[in-house]
């Protein structure tokens, strides 16, 4: 049986940093992936390909704002070259990351499934064959999936996996695309298809969009969203059917009346579920439906055993996952002493919707929840140099202050650079900064990040 | 004669934050500035003006690239929309500061020359005739002016004036622009004409393009821009004549050779003088070419007059300018002692060209010359998934410490963000952020952040 | 009417860091005070002449400690003297505040009672008469007094200011000193005369003393103090009567049964109420049993009244004052305009008892109180070099970090050099330090703050 | 030949910290030192000692002073308890250190010598008998000894060895002690001995006492120091011999003249040296007269070979060699890839003289030399409450910051609580804090810190 230092289970965000970071100790270390490639979810159907997309979409958006700007003429979103684009990223990213690997002398990516059979045996199913190795740590990062409901046609319907992976199902865009789920990945590809020219129709089962985020900020975000998108909320699917043409007709209940909506294209975005590897139960690691449970350690009841990214379901972002990974890995070097931690409250979160919306931190929803008072202070774009040039003037930067202390404790950002703004906005959370240091930084003008020091110098 | 708590020369960004501040506090404050409106330079012919032409320029560069993002159709630039549309944006802005004025009851601003009679009064020569006050406190904050050479034919060239003033002397896209001098004014220029369709020849005297700034950075720089642009370095421009259909002609010497260039229009980007204000020089406030001498209270000889902003020749930007302001304000509140400072080193600055350099703080150049020694970490662009999603995949981020501590002392970025970049850095850098703490700290993905992360990990 | 920039009503610390402060700005301040010096009751009763016994209570506790040390020889308490340095501190003091106040020409203290006419008006009952002044400003510092409760013989007991005012009551150390009240002053004051070389009985009512601080740390500190110092928990006075030969007998109910104590001496601690000055209720300015509320800028219901220090009930320490009055001065600078903010929890607090405990920030009570979780991480002193070289090895550093960030957010110190280290732990909260930059730091060795480092590394 | 995952040629500071981390990490330790315990010279002739005499000495002086404070009658210095005392706390601490690693299963302390053998063999000569190990990693604590000049009758000298080792030689008060050198341990011990009643002459070759500190931190101290302390610059001696009953008689020369000087003990102390380990040279591991050259991370030419502590004359103070053996600790962990650093500077340092001095960071000797300009801001003990109440009043706080960002760069402490008040101060410092955080902090009354806040506050 042959001996590893370290055998990640996955290869995505949440095992790789760490792989890398312990073979860059010297350790002999294996992932082992269904997909045989790295990054996960991120690049094959995530983050990255959903972000190619949404750049185009951003740009025709601009488009047609900047008629008025200077730059005339008939643009034409070719969905085909958005894909194409879309793969051709993926593509050299793969290709990247190939070469990484092959950088790294005892550092091996097998396409396989991993099966635990002890705390310390895994048994590898690859392409080769069957082996079983002897694993002195071992990282769960098997990842998450998309939660298909047991509905009635749901196999009529794509997810974000058929809208994303590496050459996608949806090639041609719809003309009316229905999104089932009002989280951030329908709300996301909402906005993107109605920037490129769909008409979307959003279904939501509850009242509330984005859940699980500040409703304050939610509530900000959602009319600065295209008027190509309509939301219905309080709707209960009840059976998705082909129609005519290839098209799909949707059944839904609303106000107890039965109803049919009729779309060339069904997007189910309802959730997704973590994925427990097997032989995990076994040997006593359970998940619940939001994943392995973890402390800050990222350490299973095994303190040799790590569970990081969504697998934990403790911050599903990929960012998370990598500084997760690098905790778990750092904890593996300390000989699983933890001395690394995870801080999942202050992870720079954005909504990338057009416009998007960003945050971190304690806002004031969990505020009212954990009974802390906070002082808040805001900067509108409307009054925004660069918001007016771009001529995007909705939205605002909002900050959130301990009272006294006046230490930064949360914000959001909905609008423009909210992406970019969160990450200065979190760097000043994470290092302690109150409203008197951020009034005394010379933001720079004509930058969005002007509104930072502007809505601190508000309370000063 | 009439008494006021603070007078400022000047309504630009030097001068009004200190205004409405102290007109918060419950002080009379007049402002008197020769164009009767707010922000100086920076909106009337600076940083907003050049910044609405660039967004401009920066969408039509991207169109070439997103064709083949998938975005097809042809796209022309009306130069005259793009005027237009500056024109507009200052219109706006100049709108919301009459408003923001009228709603302060205790401060007005006039359209006049000041003159300094002795150190407590000033003479107002405004529309309305001659006014004294006595002044408790003022704040010089006369700004700066293009610098034009006295060189045969000078007044047939434009200057940035021309360009960004509302109502502008240029009004249509020269075929072929010449730009005289190398500085981030002239090389921003020559970057948003070339993206707008001009053949830009930039002269520059010496050898060093964007004087002042990191050589290394400058290297890094050069390269990125425009093909469309030529840069001829040794150049001694002669004289400026006309030439046939109002295009303008050049003679140079280069090398001991005599040259002639023709183009549609040349711009003088040769630098900026201070505007010292009549009668500073009577009271003993001198300026030498680079403005008023003050130190980081921005106090002059005398307590009560401050010299903030381009005057003072210390960081000739408008944000850098707006803290002073508040610097200033601070110390008049404090009664002219001194208690609060502006750090001139950490102030964010970015060359807005495209693409565009940022830096910040101590970087090797500086460091030579200080004879400090920086640990560097760096962060390549090429490898960035946002970078890559652009197509913009050059450039990179590099971070500077001090040995030991770690402690984040300087940085730039080149390429995609940098201005947005450098805000996040910079936070760090005044919040004394070491390598340790920016490890730590999950920055987004797929953002260009991301970069900032990886590379201080590169050392950890 | 004479005009007044700044009136205080007080002039202890929670009034002339303003008055100074503001008459360094130029302000014309008045000063208001009925004992016509400088430092209220802090310098009159409270920390510092406290403190003066304390250092030699301490010493006479270390001399018993030294025989074994290496210094032999009899020493002996001379409590007359020990008052007179008390005395001559006292007087050292008010002599060094007197040249203080004579240096600033625009800065006056009035020996007398100010009273509230109406928001802007005060009238001065002073040595010279009376006096009324028109204020724009005005700093209600008026402290606190000893809460002498309704009990009959209170007067045959002593209070805080018996035995700290200059020339005091008490000029003979008590065989037996009977303290009523288990708060700081008691506790303190119960273990200077132990150490002095009295023998103390302390009754506290309920059955938690320091009541208002952590329960867990306050356990680890009883069991610490002199044995000479008998606690009796629930205990109800009922009176107090003259004994035989000037001493004092204390009746009171315990367990439902009646019993007696005699001692040379009573010390009433049973408490503090703040005193609201003549006025202030009929211009609506009230208070309850705690205080004038305020909220953290300090301002009363009037922008320009501000209410500091003990009579504001929310940190009645002399630091918290000192630091509250240059808030108060910062916003009347700032034009009444709340512009810097108190921050009431993260002041360090000492309980200077023999050995001494301090604390700051959260700790476990007041997070369990707020739902908050805590991590901890603590250092015994009993294996301290420092704490073994004094042979004090008794109690220990704790560290409360908020979980995932390990942002340190509370601490208490029980044992040697507490006053010390909870002053370098403070700086590291207010600076937002993690246990990763407390383990950074290399405390120096063989000082007591090489726990603080420790404690930290046992999270890494 | 055995396998070993660290071997540490030393046991103390520099060592023992990687040790346990690694073991507790599960790695299989071993640490090889000639004295067969832990904690080096600190522990067994250095800090630790030498701060029990001084602690003493403290009291010894203060109940001189306490006498006007109100404790009366005499006490005499029992030399003989001193050194018990003295005695019993190295014993104490060695079987604490005894119990720590018995504790440790996988660490292992042997008494002897080791010897490269080549860069992963080592020899080691212990009492067993000899031993070879493999190693994955080595560091080199071997310290540093006193350094005893080639000087005529050197051997009838004195040295710190012979003072503070455990049953030392001098085991007598001297009535006179002849102190020959004047960096630290020559002039705490002066001292020391002054204040337990002896007379001292102290000599030093140059004109600089405590050379390499900043020579106006050391004008402060040495007027504070005891008159029974004579300070003879510019001394050359000649030799020590043999005088009347068992005295010592040293010629020196002063300004061309010869002469002699007797006393009762002779106490060698010009420097200490390296001591590099057998077989280092031959691997080419070579060193200097300040030790074995070695950058941030603590490496030698071979990554897994470091030289910690006094051994690479660095920063020669227990508490650095504690940092910098975690710095190994950590590289090593991380596979020998560096990813953890030592901060040289900002390292705190104390001079226990009576009184102490204590500085950090960047003072102006090294301001000067590094071409750096200062602000400066001090806070005089005189006028300090705590001072006053301890009748010692002599000193200062002196804090130096970068000017524009007040950021603090360094300090020095000289008079009460210095070595705890440099504590504070360097917290403040490796946080990146500013004269405005230091302003905001409520630093305790009466403590010594309120200096702190109040050096800062002057400058705003």
């Amino acid at each position: 049986m042959k001996e590893l230092d370290l055998l990640t289970i996955g290869a995505g965000g949440a095992a790789y940093p760490a792989a890398f970071r312990l073979a860059k100790a010297g350790a002999q270390v294996l992932m082992v992936d269904p997909k045989g490639v790295m990054s996960g979810n991120c690049l094959y159907e995530g983050c990255v390909p959903s972000k190619a997309v949404r750049e185009t979409a951003e740009l025709a958006q601009a488009q047609q704002r900047f008629q008025k700007l200077g730059l005339s003429g008939e643009t034409r979103v070719d969905y085909a070259a958005v894909v194409a684009h879309k793969d051709a990223i993926q593509a050299r990213r793969y290709a990247q990351h190939a070469e990484e690997l092959a950088a790294v002398a005892n550092l091996t990516l097998v396409k396989g499934v991993a099966r635990l059979l002890d705390p310390h045996t895994v048994q590898v199913e690859g392409e080769q064959g069957e082996e079983r190795y002897h694993c002195r740590n071992i990282i769960i990062a098997s990842g998450s999936d998309v939660f298909v409901p047991p509905l009635p046609g749901a196999e009529l319907a794509l997810t974000s996996h058929d809208l994303y992976k590496p050459d996608p199902t949806l090639k041609t865009l719809p003309e009316h695309l229905i999104v089932v789920g009002g989280g951030y990945i329908g709300l996301e590809t909402a906005s993107f298809f109605a920037a490129l020219g769909s008409r979307v129709t959003l279904l939501q089962k509850g009242d509330q969009l984005l859940a699980g985020m500040d409703p304050e900020m939610v509530a900000l975000l959602l009319p600065l969203l295209s008027p190509r998108i309509s939301i219905l909320t309080g709707v209960d699917v009840q059976a998705i059917e082909k129609s005519t043409g290839n098209k799909r007709s949707l059944r839904y209940l609303r106000d107890g009346q039965e109803q049919v909506l009729e779309g060339d294209a069904v997007l189910l975005a309802v959730g997704r579920r973590p994925i427990l590897p097997e032989g995990a139960a076994a040997i006593g690691i359970a998940a619940d439906r939001h994943g392995i449970s973890v402390g800050t350690s990222l350490q299973t009841r095994y303190p040799h055993i790590y569970a990081c990214g969504d697998v934990n379901g403790r911050v599903p972002l990929f960012h998370a996952a990598v500084r997760q990974s690098l905790v778990a890995a750092h904890n593996i070097l300390g000989g699983n002493q933890a001395c690394d931690y995870a801080d999942f409250r202050n992870v720079p979160t954005t909504i990338f919707t057009l416009p998007a919306a960003a945050y971190i931190g304690i806002t004031p929803a969990l505020a009212a929840k954990e009974g802390r008072t906070l002082v808040s202070a805001s900067y509108a774009f409307a009054e925004d140099s660069r918001a007016q040039i771009l001529e995007r003037m909705e939205g605002e930067i909002r900050l959130f202050f301990e009272p006294g202390s006046l230490r930064l404790l949360g914000a959001w950002v909905v609008g423009i650079d909210a992406g970019n703004l969160i990450g200065q906005i979190g760097t000043a959370i994470v290092g302690g900064h109150t409203a008197y240091d951020l009034a005394r930084f010379a933001d720079q003008h004509p930058m969005s990040a002007e509104g930072i020091g502007k809505a601190a110098r508000s309370l000063l």
